[in-house]
Parts: C-alpha cells; structure tokens; sequence
C-alpha cells in the first residue's frame, strides 16, 4: 500500500495529537516535542533542498557531457542561468500562485515578494520570546522559508529538464524567456492543482515528489520546443538515415548522472514534508531504499536491453536507464516493497531503450534523451502510483492528461511567441560554428580536440 | 583510548538507560526521548548513507582520470553498473546474510528480499499509533531501511575498489559477475563475522568503520584479480622497464579524491551508528575531525616523500595518499588524539609512495593503485586499533589474515572460474584499439586528442 | 533588520532559558531539551561543515577550468595541499589562537595540538554517565569538535582564495609556505578581533559568515600576491593590449561554480552556530534563501551587464557573478527581506563585470577573477550590514580597513620574505612549457589538444 501524501503543504502528522501529553502521565513514552519537531522538520527540508539544489550541477555536467564540445560552453550557461532565474521568479511570483488561495479550485492568488512570515520573524525579534510566541510559529511545523526553499528547487528542477533535449541549436536569451513563464506561471498553476490543494488533490490524484508535476512538466516543455524548434542540422540524413552526433565529454555525463542520483534522495526523501516523528523518519528511510533500487533497476534493465540487439553496453543508456528508474519511482517512493519498486524502475529503464531510437525515427531531435527519461517515464511512475500503490489508475491518468494538456498548450503558445517574435533559432552559420563562439563568444575547450569543426 | 564499536548493528547506547526517567523527578535534566533519538539515529544513517553513496561518484571519477581515454567509457560504465548490481545483491541475498542469525558463528541465514519491518509497516498503517505501536518501533533504536542504505553503500564501496585496479583489460559482464558474488556472498559473510556479530566480534576484532572488512576485502579482490588477469599489454617492457601509461584526465582524478574525502565523513561518522545522545553526537565530531587530519597527514606525507628524491610533487601521489590516510583511520576514527590520527595518516601516505613502485617491481599492474591504498593502508589502520587504541595487536592480525586468507581463496576461485569459462580478458586487438569501442561502442572523448591509439 | 551573530562561539540562544521548566508544570509547551540542542547544534556544524569543506573541490575544479591545460596539474595539487595544510596548521596553532584568551583583545593564545575537551572525554569514556558528567557537556551548547570542523573548513575556504589569482607561474613549494603562515598566523589572529571575541567584536563590527573575515582576507592576499608576483607573461602585451588567454575546461569551471554555491548553503547556514531551538532553526531557513537569491541576482545582473556592450554573455562572469553574489550577502545573510538580498548579489555581480577588466587595466593578473570576486564584493557585502541592516556603516568600514591594513602589510612581508629567499616564481622556460611538466612531472591531459606549447 501506498501511503499518500497528496498535498506537499498538508501539516506533518506529528501535529495531529497532542505529543507531549504523556510525559505527564508518568509513564515513559517515546515521544517528540512540538518544537523538536519543529526543528527536524525545518532542518529535513534545508538538507534535502540542498541535495536538489545540487541537482543542478547533475544536469549542467550531464548535458555539457552529451553535446558536443562546440556547444558545451552555452549549455553549462544556460544551466546556471536557469537556476537563478527559477529562483528569482517563485520568489517573485511563482510560489503564491503556487500554494496561496487555491482551495481546490484552478489557481492560486497573485502576489509578490514572498517574504518570510510574521510570527516567525517576531519570534527573531523578541528579545526573550513568550511561550505564545513560539507556539506560532511551532504551530506551522516547520520554517515557511525553508519550505520555500524545499519548493523553489523542485522548480528548478522541470527547468533543468528541458534545456537538455532543445540543446545545440536554441539561443540563449529566448530560452531564457521561457524559463521565466515556466517557473513563474506554468509550473506553479499546474501543480498548485496537486500540492497547492487544487481540484486534482480533491479528485484523489497522488504525486509523492513529483513523477508527473515536475519531471513531465519539463518533458512536455521539451517535447513541444523540440518540435517547434525542429532537428538540428545534419542529425537527420536525407535519406531517412538518424546519425548519431556523439556528446563530446562521457565522464562529465557520467558524473552528472551521480550528482542526480544523489540529489534524487533529497528529491524523494524530502516529499515526505516532516522528520518529526519516528513515522515520518521511518517513511523517509523507506523512501531512500526505494528511490537507490529503482534507479539500479534501471540501469540493469537498460544495459540488459542494450547488450542482447548490439552485443554492446551503450553508456549513455544505462546513465539514462538510472534516471529514468529514478523518474519512475518519483511518483510513489513510499511504496512498501523493495521488489515492486525495483520492478518500476526497470521498467523505466526498458522504456528508456525503445523510446530513445522511436524519438529519432519520429525525427524528434532530443539531444540528451531528456523527453523519454522525464516525460515517458514519468507517466510510467504516475501510473504505478494506482497500478502498484493506493491511488486509482483512472485518476492518475486524468492528472496526466489534465497537466499534460495544460502544458501542451501554454508551452506551445509560448514557443510560438517567441519564434514569431525574438526567434528561437541560432542561425545556421553559428550552429555548425558552434553556438559557443556566437552566444558565449568562448570555446569551452579551446585547447583540445581535432576542433569543433569536423561535427 | 579507542571506544570501540565493534558490533555494526548493536544497539545504540541512548537505549541503555531509562533517558525519560529524569524528567519525571522534577529535576531539569538535559534527555532526549526514545522517540526523538530514534528518529535522529535514523537521520543520521541516512545523510551518512547518503555521502557514502556519492563515493560511488569519487570512484568513478577517480578512475575515469586515471585510466586512458581509449577505455574511459568502459569505466564510467562499470562504475554506474556496479553500484546498481551491489544495491540489488544486497537487497536480494547479502543484507541478511550479513547481519541475520550469525550468533558468534561464521555465516548468517540464507533468505531473500529484504524488506521493511512488520512494526515499521503497522506503524505506518495505523491511522492513529498507538503508544505499544510506536514503542515497538522506537526500541529498535532506528529505522531498519535506514540501516539497510547506510549498509548498502558499504557494500558498494567494496566493489569500487576492484573495478581501478583490473581497468582497461577486463571485459566488462565478467566483470559484473564478479561483483555479483562479491556482492551477494563474499562481503556478507566475512562481514559477518564482525558487523554482524560472529566469531571474529566475539574474539574482539575491532574495525569501526571498515578499513579491512570494506576496504582491505577490495583490496585483495584487486589482487587477485591483477595477478589471475595479467599486466596491461606495454605496461611492463621486455627489459624490466615500466612504462607509466599516465591518466588521460588529470583534474578528475583530483575532483575523485575530493569526493571520496567528502563522502568519507558519511563513511567514518555514520558508523557511529547513533545520534540519539549527547555521547554520540560527540564521538562522531571526533571521527570527522580524526577523518579529516588523517587525510591531510596522508597528503603531506606522499607530498614530501616524492619531492625528496624525484624533486617534483607528484600529483597523483598526493591524491592516492590523501585516500591511504583515510583508509588508515577507518578503522579506528574514534581515536581521541588528533596527533595520533595525523600520523596513521601520515604512515598510510608514506606507505603508498613505497607501494605502488613495488607493484610495479613485482610486476602486479594496478591502474589506479588501489591495492596500495585500500589494502596496505587498510591492513595499517587495523593494526593501529591495537598499537594506539584499545584493542590487541595480535586480535587484529587473526583478523586481517583471516578475512585476507578467505577474500583471497574465494576470489581467486571466482577468478578462475570466470577465466575458464566466460573469459576475462578482451582481446589484444581490443586492449590495443581500448575497450571503449568494443565494450561501449562509443568513445569517451570522441572529437579531443591526438586520438586514442598513440598510447 | 539584522540580526546580528557577532561572536563565532558565542553560546546558542537556546541556553539562556530553562528551557525543560514548562514540562513540569502541565501546560503543553513547544520546547527543546538541553541534550537534543546539544546533538542538533553539533550536528548542524558537521553537515554544514561537510558542505563547506567540499568547497575544496569547487575552487579545485573552478581552477582547474580556468587555467590553460598546462598549469592544471599544478593547480590540482595546490588546492588538495593547501586544503590539507590548512587542517594541520589549524589544528597545530591556529584554532587556539583564534578563540582561547581573547578577551577584547588582539590575539588568542599560542598552545599547540588542540584536542577534545575533558568533560567530553569523561562522557565518552564513562561506563554510564552520571547527570553532572551530561550537564557538563551539554552546557557548552555543541561538541567543541564539531566546532573545531566547521571553523577549520573556514580558514581553508581563505586560503583556497588565493591560489587562483596567483595561478600558473608560482612556485609550488613557496606558495605552501605562504598558506601554513596565512592558516596558522595571519587568518586567526584577524579572525579573532571578531569571532574570537576581539576588539572590532567590542565595537561592534559584524561579520556573519565572513565576507571580510574570510573572503577579503583571502582576496588581499591574493592581490599583493599578485603585483609582487608579476603578471603572467604574454598576459599584458607590450602596447597595452591585453590577452584573455583563455581557460582549458569550462564545464568544470561551471561544476566548480556549482559546487561552491552548494558548499555556500554550509558556509552561511552553518554560521548561525546553532540548530537547537525553533528560533535558530527559523533564522537558517532564513539564510538558505537570501543565500540563493543572491547568488541567482549575482548571475542575472552579471548575464544583462555582459549581454549590452558584448553583445555576447560571457560564461566566466556568469560564474564570478554568482560567486560574487554568495561573498556578498555573507557578511548578512540573515537579513529578513529576500529582495534586498538580491539586490545585495546583484550588485556584487555588477561589481565583478566592472573590476574583472579594471584589474587588467592596473596589470594586476588575476587568473580566475578572485581579487574581484572576494575582496571587492566582499567589502560590498561587509557594507551593506551597515546599510541595509543593524549593523554601523562606520564601525563596518573600521572593521574592513583594520583587517584590510594588517592582511597587506602581513602578506606582503611574507610574499616578499618568499620572493627574497627561496624565490616564488618559476622560471620563464617553466612557465612557457606549462608548470605541471616542471612542478609535477606530469601533464594533466596528456592524450588531447593541439599541445600545450599553442599557449
């Protein structure tokens, strides 16, 4: 069974019954008080932000690994430039819109500044806090900035997704214009229906961290700006032919692999809202034991599936086998089978290996493999939730359709601005010069290689 | 004096004495309830576990610059795959081959999927836990999976210690088998007879966080497997010359070390296996203080050691004895004398300056010198538990011949039976052309150098 | 308004009221016992610490990008050096120096082999603890380890400043003399005029995390370092022009970048200095998200000042504009308004695009931009604790030039002292053919690029 966690904001449990009353009691009863609590909740969602946070470097090395060297100097821009920007705009406006005022309905209310709260910071004033006080800010269960910070790295994340399979041909400052709609206003209306309280969270749809809000988010993004955007130059042959445009830097791919890895258990681990109970502590361990063997599911899965046709590993699939495993397990890590979890996770990597050559024969250039790790692989995860889990299939796939759609057309209106209006697309001069020289007016590896020119 | 823990699962001394008790007196008493220190004894194994994990990255690294770039890839690969394989292994067969049923014996039960606890699960079901529900969890003293994770990535950091030492000859699936039995079988059992409290425990072997049994069990792994596999082709000239065969990669060798150094505060302070006390919380500052000067004693020592007779500073020297301090404290980080930590460093780093030349002399071809580092340093640090610390030398010699005499007879047969079957060497032409092309069917750096054949 | 955090070691909060009396008396109150806010206060500094000290490897990969290939070897093993003496001079002096015996005044105490405290000692090795053994302990609020950690990744943090600007013609040996004498001498004895109680503590001068005190300081050595030093040759032509000469690797510049922002939410969330109370608790949440939306403000600003007159936006300063960022708001991280925050970054980051070619114009050679990055934003941020928050703008800028004029005069003593005995500078033959060949004996990508001899 799945043990749900619909609203990212809902009260951690440990609020519900009155913990310290035992103490009074005489009797020796395991117990944590509402500030410890408080503490531990706060400090689950600072450590765990900081590992998604670090998800951020993941994507910048492993996308810089899978372009090509004359490339990677725009790509490793657009990664930190989209972080930031994430954050400035659910600090301007995404996170009210997100979590304020949405009371099962479509959206929450416009605002802006989100700043810490009231009670917390006269908590921080008093010299010698009261009891009342305290109790305000307890009350909550845990820091609002640190939920902030919780939140605005998950947003972060669907950014991060999106910018690896549009690589290579994009400019910069358009794509940059779409992160700023994505994170100030797409994500956060989409996902205030689940985490903010919206109509989804009333109907029953269940999305532990993210499978379909977050990870599908970005796949769609990336799906829609890879077809509005069209293939890169020479990726498909005249003939029908899909040539393979190998990424310049594997271990940096690699590598980037392990840093998502690892922020996949602040990911994951952090969903569950709270530390302040041994239930929550239990839950959270159970999720990181989960999360680490659906991702190696998937890497198995991915490299069994690659050795039997080419009688080779290919790399980059098992790297995107592990992510797709871990995409997979996102939407319900809280599963209380280990076998079951792997068992997803495979699948994700399986889905992984026949949904990467199909893009190509859809002529859907994705650069990275981003849309068949995010966007397939999330749906896969989503469903499981009501295959495997305590949700309803039919539920979860009127989320998926329902965010699917939203996102389809916000992300396609948005596209189509841009390219009527600024444009999209480098020229072709500067793609087969690199988009380096043209955006960045830099090499990112100006000292090595046969040059930039042979690809 | 060393305060040693030499039984991974014991319970953790917060559980001893009736910690409430205080409260109920009247008097103010600092405690922490059973409730609270469960969950941060289980907090603890998880943001432990999780640096640990991020080793397998510094493995990954470490090695993808040090071998050439012709099998880099293959390396990326081995080191994604064996991580997933040790997880699953674990998961499926070793956890409780480890640590179930040993009783001073010499094996655990035999008994497969693994998952959470019965009283972890009821207290996750129950709508409102009751006292007895939340009890039964709490005197376990943690959550199991989180114990579980911190024990999975140990696991794994053994089997990352191999795939350096037999790099850019081994074909990649025997390779994997072979982690698969390590995995499975290998680690678990002489594990077991300390960590899970068999004879070796009982005879009062002591080895905190696992100098021997992680990384000496590495070690002679390596061993075995450089002599039954051979030296690369040109590594060792017709005339006795050695040929260095430098890495391709230098500044991801150096990234490697950093992680690994990183990771090891998870490795050294999680073994503490407890947070929930004022005594736990401190003896774990001491380890990551011991951790940290023990390295850096390493670092200076291989520094001064190299520029005495060669007048440079040899880079990768200081990297492999920053590794060989911290394999030399791992056995014994609660040492509470920083002077004495720094030289069980110190000595490690010296001892890899000695060693790694003299595999070469004995024409043993480690690539990364991982035989120097994990296990003669590994062997070092076992030791010092009895010179500096509360053990007995002549205790932790039975150990380390004992676990060294079954390590080398079960991977040795296991080596054999890979080479006479399946085969464990690429072909000549392939050794020659890298094993990134015939393993990977890719390239590493495809469009940098002067290509991969030169060397 | 600030809320100023003066005193590195001044006790947590949490100490000051009896916090367990509440329990007593029936009434359901939010409270924290004396031993949990011991465990939480020691624990905050080991997983902030831990973040801090793989701050290490970001300024070993920054580097490493932004070198030519040549002197990357060198600039490896420099940082894995200094980060190693800056642990062992600490330990042997420095710490001691920095907080025992201040009082006001301008220096701490010279003893030798710092070492855990007695009433810890006693709590570790009794048997079962008697309550006075706990009291003794807990009292102090932390593990004195856990600070020793935290505060010895600081120093290191100061002196890995300065090996960036000072790249690529040093002498290896002569630059770690300067670092034993910045970590043992120079960076406690200013750091304790604040930290450890000093007289600018008296004053009333505020330094949260250190923008002075860590990052100034590093960056004043770093530019007299620089000018006694001399320019790289061919870096200032002989008409004026200067020559960009470029960096080998911008991806890991970028994980660099990445690494160190990460490494930042330890650097200043840890210096809070406790966990053990919801107020602390609440006040780090607090700093998490000023420290991320200045860094993003950094980025921005940096990105738009680059994109006017170049036309282009330059990767490097997108990098430095979010270092520049973090330097800045460290000074006063607790600020309680994010868009001040902001502000705060952007303006280091406007400050970096404008001193980055300043610096070229004096022929001051900063070969990664870290004169302007910390020592420049670091007075901005040092400032706005004046401007923005409690803090006097006067007593802010007493506090910049005290420590300002004893880091000049003291490092430029020492630097000539170098230059006039052992020499720092490597010969005009060594730095043509690159450092790493004469330092190292090795190259650091031995199998790419067009050679290092294009450089």
């Amino acid at each position: 069974m799945i043990v749900s966690n619909t609203c990212k904001r809902a009260l951690p449990a440990v609020l519900a019954a009155p913990l310290v009353l035992g103490l009074m009691s005489g009797e020796v009863r395991a117990e944590v008080t509402a500030e410890t609590a408080y503490i531990l909740n706060t400090f689950s969602f600072l450590v765990h932000g900081v590992l998604v946070m670090f998800m951020a470097a993941g994507f910048a090395m492993l996308e810089s690994g899978l372009v090509r060297s004359k490339n990677t100097a725009t790509i490793c821009l657009k990664n930190i430039a989209l972080y930031s920007i994430a954050g400035i705009m659910f600090y301007l406006v995404g996170y009210d819109l997100m979590y304020t005022g949405v009371d099962g309905g479509y959206i929450g209310t416009l605002s802006f500044l989100y700043n810490p709260g009231d009670a917390e910071l006269a908590l921080l004033g008093a010299d010698e806090a009261s009891a009342e006080q305290l109790k305000a800010v307890t009350d909550a269960g845990y820091s609002v900035s640190s939920d902030w910070f919780f939140q605005m790295v998950f947003v972060a994340t669907a950014a991060s997704v999106v910018s690896g399979t549009v690589a290579e041909r994009i400019k910069v400052w358009p794509f940059l214009i779409f992160v700023v709609v994505l994170t100030a206003v797409i994500y956060p209306v989409q996902a205030s229906w689940v985490w903010g309280g919206g109509w989804l969270n009333e109907m029953g749809f269940t999305d532990f961290a993210g499978s379909t809000l977050v990870h599908s988010v970005g796949g769609w993004c990336a799906l829609t700006g890879a077809i509005i955007l069209g293939a890169r130059k020479g990726k498909f042959g005249p003939d029908g032919r899909v040539n393979p445009l190998p990424g310049a830097n594997m271990p940096l791919a690699t590598l980037g692999t392990f840093v998502l890895w690892f922020g996949w258990f602040g990911f994951n681990g952090g969903s569950q809202l709270a530390l302040g109970s041994a239930a929550d502590a239990t839950a959270i361990s159970i999720v990181y034991v989960n999360t680490n063997i659906a991702a190696a599911g998937g890497v198995v899965a991915a490299m069994i599936l690659t050795q039997i046709p080419y009688k080779k590993i290919d790399l980059s699939m098992a790297l995107n086998g592990a992510l797709a495993g871990l995409v997979a397990i996102t939407a319900g890590p809280d599963l209380q089978n280990h076998a079951v979890s792997m068992l997803i996770g495979a699948v994700g990597g399986v889905l992984v290996v026949i949904f990467v050559p199909l893009m190509d024969k859809l002529k859907i250039d994705d650069v990275v493999g981003a849309i068949s790790v995010h966007l397939v692989a999330g749906i896969w995860g989503t469903l499981c939730v009501g295959i495997f889990g305590a949700g309803s299939v039919s539920t979860q796939l009127i989320g998926i359709v329902a965010i699917g759609a939203f996102v389809i057309v916000t992300s396609s209106i948005l596209w189509y601005i841009l390219k009527m209006t600024v444009g999209i697309r480098i020229s072709e001069e500067d793609e087969a010069a690199g988009s380096d020289m043209a955006e960045c007016g830099m090499e990112a590896y100006p000292e090595f290689g046969r040059g930039s020119q042979t690809f």
